[in-house]
């Protein structure tokens, strides 16, 4: 599609060390096909992969391009049947094979470019600390960072430029905050939390109270807890309880601009997809999926396991395991069947038609139209 | 749900001085049932409340969770007939009974936990205020903020830290403007007017020409003016109309993630939900209700106190005091039935053909499939 | 609507020179109908015009605010018969005829209003510029900007208050940045992009590998490119890529609160409208418009000069050139065909029991329903 060829290439990651295919195989317990002595330099996709870059293949749907790929190396399923791929003679392929491929080809992008580094430790002397604050060992704060009374900070913080800390929130260690992240006061934060720029942690919740025609607003007086390894993405939007705790389970990840109302309750272990949308007093078990732009309305309980497709409608509670899709959502497979009659409707209504004419003429009466 | 057990308990407010039973219902004007001496200190969900806490009912759904709370008194409708509620005869109910009970709760609210206290006047010296710019007494301006050439910030106005002002905007007494909100040049804010952080209030609208292949950017030399009492949920934006005003009525309050395009004019006491979204020039009336990620089309005309349900797309005008529902948005009431048959459709396709069918056994003819 | 008398009006931009009728003919290459020597001040909307504004008509929709409009001069397509419209003799239109009066208009607004003129060139000394960062000619940044190790920032770059450069983030020359912008590392802009105020460009992708019940957090070892003249409207955020590059086309247009997930391929003079949101990995064509709220799923190809119905969901690859809508997507003129059908829905089940019902009197068989 477009072109970028006049614009500079980009090269986010310094080149990194060369590993053997043996290395990376070795690395994730997997078993090489073909030349294991070849050197790796880069993780890639496998359309733009080349001799020097690893690639991988996890869904059945992207096998195909086995065929044609210029990957020096792809990780594969431990069941694939390699010897079913086309390969001139000329251009084999190296295979490392391993049960579960994405979660290795993740073990090698570790390995070669490592997560993200951070700025050595350093409190700037350009952010405001307010005296009782407390900060951890080992933390970097950023020029233009503040942090308000009461706050405690845990050892080996990431507080980037521009991040706000309102009085009486607190995070215990390893948390990263990008630039301009906000936590209001009184949030709290586990260990190893990642908030993305611009989220917004524990603003008022939307609540008024409509009397002789006028919206009263509600005292937010509760706030939010994101306990350990939760990842909040980039303008999402997270608002404070009314009362008592907004919840956000461990290990649950939110994509960008997605908006918690007050007093949800998120399992552990969850996956919002980003511009999700969920109305106040909703709960969510564990190991639930919400794909991109669902909505779930207000006070509802959505049980484990349970996965919704992107921009459904959640209406009323859903029990655990189920997969859903479609406003009002319904069962996955029945949304799939209703979506496909949807299109033939005009059809439908033609034959209907059709079929009242007939009936018009075989019994001499007017239709009923 | 989740479990929180290992996770320290928030206290976002201190323990607030007990009030006894008599003096919340005097306070409101209410009815006491039972004991009112008892002492108060916390407003609580009818859950998870306990002996020292209050709590309310307004919605009939909630009214079986009577029997079973722990709260130490709940605020209910004037009509409730408590004698219907079974109690065990060792914990009875202590009731207070109002006209209005969200409202009579939300006075309690405010009476014991306080709408949000802020920092004491100050001006931070470190930020940024042009030597034009004119500022109201006994303001709070946080570190960090900015203020620009020839703004106004009228008396008692709270800006935190990372608040950016533009030049020529303006705002009136007793506004709030939390961390990283963003007002560009020439906006206008009434009286007590809350933005919550990372709000964007007159960025440039979205406006293109296209001629020749070429989208060219149209000046957008119009501003936002937000009236008393409108508050802005957090990362919401709300563009600077092309030519004269984007408007947002007095009393009207905004969720999270909203955004308003270019000169939109919305009414007095309009309640828009998270992740709505109007397009450029329409218009709503006065306590317009468009709730969660509804999206409304361009140059459309919303009348007087119409209620749009969830994830409606609202493509026409709507005349006032409807209640709508559904994309395209239709009758609420309509929407509701025709939801309903689109989960039969895949029978509806069945049994016509089975009509059909029949047709051409009683008629002898093909069937027009 | 709403009334704002008790406002002050706004007043966004100073009042312009006047300009004779005649003098912006010539500018645009148009011809004057009426009298060419009336002077206009200031640009407006066609509804609140008055004797020294201009305004146009671009939309036949809105050929009949002719007869009634106040405005001084209006700006009109060249086949417009103007005889045509019904103006009483006292108050004769004025009207400058052009082949696209939509980019007349536009030049016009240029020419009166201009484009937003920025502060004269400084660099505060309340930033915090990396020393290893470039800093072309001429920019302005603004108080409480930081700008990383390595960065390079063009001439003539206007970097507003807040905004934050990560480590090693490029632009070349006339770039804007509005308040609280965020560059994460290694992105890269070409000339004249703009960027509004709370926009993040390069945060991580949501990027997991779900190993043994744990979320695991996939390195995004890639960056975000955006080429020349595109503009990220506010609060967006566009994600950077796992591997290679999150790339935006030339000249293409993004509205607010957009998502753009990881690895997408946005081609050149696309229109992203206001919260659209794009899965990982999608790719569009030149020319390609997603109207408000659409939603496209990953991994997918749209064609050149696709346009999309707001609130879509693309669930498949679309072939150039189609007009589509609904959800999932289908081609526009059959959604709305089935859209008209599925109001008739409960209609359409009652005439289906009706046949039903018919078929059994006429058979004497038990209905099938």
């Amino acid at each position: 599609m477009p072109e970028i060829s006049s614009f500079p290439s980009p090269s986010a990651h310094p080149t990194s060390p060369a590993f053997s295919v043996k290395d990376l195989s070795d690395h994730i317990g997997g078993t090489v096909v073909g030349d294991s002595s070849r050197l790796i330099e880069r993780c890639c996709g496998l359309e733009s992969a080349g001799p020097k870059d690893i690639s991988f293949v996890s869904n059945i749907k992207y096998l195909g391009q086995l065929s044609t790929t210029r990957a020096g190396c792809v990780v594969v399923g431990a069941t694939l049947n390699h010897q079913s791929i086309y390969r001139p003679a000329s251009s084999p392929l190296t295979l490392i094979k391993t049960a579960d491929p994405y979660f290795g080809f993740r073990q090698i992008m570790v390995l070669i470019h490592g997560l993200r580094t951070h700025p050595k430790p350093l409190i700037s002397p350009l952010c405001d600390i307010a005296p009782s604050a407390q900060i951890g060992n080992n933390c970097y704060i950023a020029p233009f960072v503040t942090i308000g009374e009461n706050c405690k900070i845990g050892d080996r913080c990431v507080l980037y430029s521009g991040v706000q800390i309102m009085a009486g929130a607190q995070m215990e260690s390893d948390c990263i905050l990008y630039p301009n992240a906000v936590l209001y006061d009184f949030s709290r934060l586990g260990k190893r939390v990642i908030i993305q720029s611009g989220a917004v942690i524990g603003c008022d919740g939307y609540g008024f109270a409509t009397h002789e025609g006028v919206h009263h607003k509600i005292p937010q007086a509760g706030n939010v807890v994101l306990c350990d390894d939760v990842e909040v993405g980039a303008n999402t939007v997270i608002e404070r309880a009314a009362m008592e705790s907004t919840l956000i389970g461990e290990g649950t990840k939110i994509g960008n601009n997605v908006v918690v109302g007050h007093n949800c309750q998120i399992g552990h272990h969850n996956l919002l997809v980003s511009q999700v949308g969920m109305a106040g007093s909703s709960a969510t078990g564990n190991y639930v999926v919400l794909a991109g732009q669902v909505g779930v309305a207000g006070h509802l309980r959505i049980g484990d396991h349970v996965r919704a497709a992107a921009q459904s409608g959640i209406t009323s509670d859903i029990e655990a395991g189920r997969d859903i899709g479609g406003t009002p959502a319904m069962d996955f497979k029945l949304a799939k069947r209703v979506y496909l009659q949807m299109f033939q409707l005009p059809e439908i209504a033609r034959r209907l038609r059709a079929v009242e004419a007939k009936l018009v003429d075989t019994k001499g009466n007017q239709k009923n139209e």
